[in-house]
């Protein structure tokens, strides 16, 4: 049975509270995607890093994984360093169709919530 | 008339692209809001910041600003230097209330949003 798992991306930070939010994302996708895989990984300063999050879930079974960014802006990060790595993720694992997301950041439907999370605590 | 103005506080990227998003989250809110002010602020490497953001809406006429951390995680910037910045600027403006929201991030429907942007991405 193909796999397709998803990875999500984020910076990482010292403060291991900052994934607090990211941890709850992972629980809300798998709860909607049954089996298939969920993962985190981090640019930096956390663990995993996105070649050993792909790594896993090579070995998972998964032939095809998406990145998705959760960033707000396509700024470096995104837009250099990322592409770079997900570039040597696919050489070590040609079996594995990759793709990456734009970050979630552009997504209309997210910055509507974002909004809406402004104007409750203004009032 | 009173005005309550929103600041959307963001890290800030020196890529300019980064921050459109931010824009346009803010004309969301504008066209939510009429004519209550609301402006972008940033950490590090993109301006105003959060001081020069305070002193502009407080000399539009603002009593009260609600600054808001475009932020996914809560790490060191909006544990530690957000609430120090905050400080400067009530001390600069010791008329006008400012309150702090929690990251936008911590929101259970900003987390939905990204978790169904993230499976329409998967198909």
């Amino acid at each position: 049975m193909n796999k397709h798992g998803i990875i999500l991306f984020g910076h990482g930070a010292r403060d291991p509270r900052w994934a607090e939010p990211f941890e709850r994302l992972a629980a809300k996708l798998r709860g909607a995607r049954g089996d298939q895989p969920v993962t985190l990984a981090f640019l930096e300063l956390m663990s995993p890093d996105l070649p050993a999050a792909v790594a896993e879930q090579a070995a998972a079974g998964c032939d095809a994984i998406t990145v998705v960014p959760v960033f707000f802006g396509q700024g470096g990060h995104v837009r250099r360093d990322l592409p770079k790595i997900v570039d040597r993720c696919r050489a070590a694992h040609p079996d594995v169709v990759i793709s990456c997301a734009t970050a979630v950041g552009e997504d209309d439907a997210v910055l509507e919530a974002v909004a809406g999370y402004c104007l409750r605590e203004v009032g």
